[in-house]
């Protein structure tokens, strides 16, 4: 029952020798999610000993080169590992179109499908859903569409005492029943209460990925209560009027942001190139939000259950 | 007056967590031409302290995606970095087309040109030309139409004698004369012979890039007296059939390759991932040409002057 996120790219679009450009793996119950796709990303995922195949899904935030420029590779590639699952793209328009001029020259017999799914970058809307997950976009301000995603588990059922699974002797169905918060008649008419075979199941846990984007009172809202929080702190509080040009964040913008949302963590990235140590940025955004960590190539950041 | 080969990936398509997909500086007279360009090239270009700014020209062998996709990533970064003058690209079919899709999507403003040059695979044609250097094409047996390149450089002019020069008085037009190879005529009136003059120059050095292919003891023979020559060794010996099926080389097939152009030295890379250690492969080729080297991530090749 993991929920965590590994970074495998930190940087923004110059290269440097050791940061790469976005890229993030995001793990929810061992179902993998890539967010962003820079260059490299399908070494970077060997790297952190992620296995390509069993990505679920990709979410591409904007068509950016330095967010999208490793996915074509990556989609060859599977195709070379033998993937048949068909794989779920979402991003903004016209990635479609791309995803056809990459085929058309690159993929011709690619040996899955990849479906297209366009990323409406001014609506908060539900993008994906399964047993255990919901995945929203959070509209977000930059120079081109660009649309950030939050990650949220869905409630898990009740926990169900096994202690009293034993004293009752209670059949599969009996405990689906209570896990779903139905009281239970026994087999002999008896009926129980569910707090009497329940308890409290861990709080679901959430993450929002809010890159590239500017100063976005908004976008921070939308994510209220996030366990875990990954804003673009691009440049330094100093550069404020550089990183409004570019439609970028600085450390405050993004320290404020996980203020607003009431984070429980925050971590930063996307730096600027000029930025050779990333620790002077964290610094900075901890004055206002201590509970800030840098993103780093192949660091994990875990979300632990709370109840 | 350098004349040197640095490897920046050497890994065939199956990305690895350290080798990195084809790509190749060919530096002659601190002109910097980048051969294949597979992903992550610029960030290996930075790693390797080449300035992406220098390049003059690309020439790419094929369009399998390991040979070109960080082609599309370095183009939109050089436009970033501010690139003013056009940029010779030398590759097969149809990368024009694809070039625009590109820029289409992602550079609608790049700042130069990108100049699209066809090689024509299936022969062995002059492609680029300056002062010092050629480059010539060289027809290359694999599943899709594939070029090698012959970086070639030109008969350097005489070398006039300093003491020669302060003995005479000569001018700036005389020396040119005699750097010519012809005679020069003194203010005095008396013709020196130009072996008065001058002495031989180092012999012109050159370089054949020989990726991907099967074995073609046709592109061995174009490279004849080849100084250095690198020539793809996917498989070790016992993996020949795979090789054919594949339109790839065996160790073996390299070496033969270099015997048969009777070369200064063999380089061999694009290892299959299937061999975490590439001197195994290497040990292999050596059997039957000892010179042999192997391509790993940073390495230099130079060709010394020799006269």
């Amino acid at each position: 029952m993991s929920f965590s996120v590994t970074i495998l790219g930190s940087s923004s679009a110059r290269p440097t020798p050791s940061r790469h450009p976005s890229a993030q793996l995001v793990n929810v119950h061992e179902q993998h999610y890539l967010v962003d796709a820079g260059e490299g990303v399908q070494q970077q995922m060997v790297r952190a000993g992620i296995n390509p195949l069993k990505l679920k899904a990709i979410f591409i935030s904007h068509l950016h080169g330095d967010h999208v420029f490793g996915l074509f590779p990556l989609l060859s590639t599977l195709g070379l590992y033998g993937r048949r699952t068909p794989l779920p793209i979402y991003a903004p328009a016209p990635l479609g179109e791309i995803l056809e001029c990459h085929r058309r020259y690159f993929d011709t017999d690619l040996p899955y499908e990849t479906e297209w799914h366009e990323v409406r970058t001014t609506e908060h809307a539900l993008l994906w859903e399964n047993r255990t997950l919901e995945v929203w976009s959070i509209p977000l301000r930059h120079r081109v569409p660009t649309s950030g995603f939050l990650f949220r588990e869905k409630r898990p059922p009740r926990n169900v005492d096994k202690f009293k699974i034993a004293k009752y002797n209670l059949t599969i169905a009996q405990i689906a029943e209570a896990k779903r918060g139905e009281a239970v008649e026994l087999d002999t008419g008896e009926v129980l209460n569910n707090e009497e075979l329940t308890y409290e199941p861990y709080k679901p846990r959430s993450y929002a990925y809010l890159s590239d984007t500017a100063w976005s009172p908004k976008a921070a809202e939308l994510c209220r209560g996030v366990d875990l929080m990954y804003h673009e702190a691009t440049y330094a509080t100093a550069e404020r009027k550089n990183a409004r040009l570019r439609g970028h964040s600085t450390t405050e913008e993004a320290a404020r942001a996980a203020l607003r949302a009431s984070a429980g963590r925050l971590v930063i990235g996307h730096y600027s190139s000029r930025y050779k140590d990333e620790n002077v940025l964290v610094e900075e955004a901890r004055t206002l939000f201590p509970n800030t960590c840098a993103a780093t190539e192949g660091k994990t950041f875990t979300i632990e259950k709370q109840r």
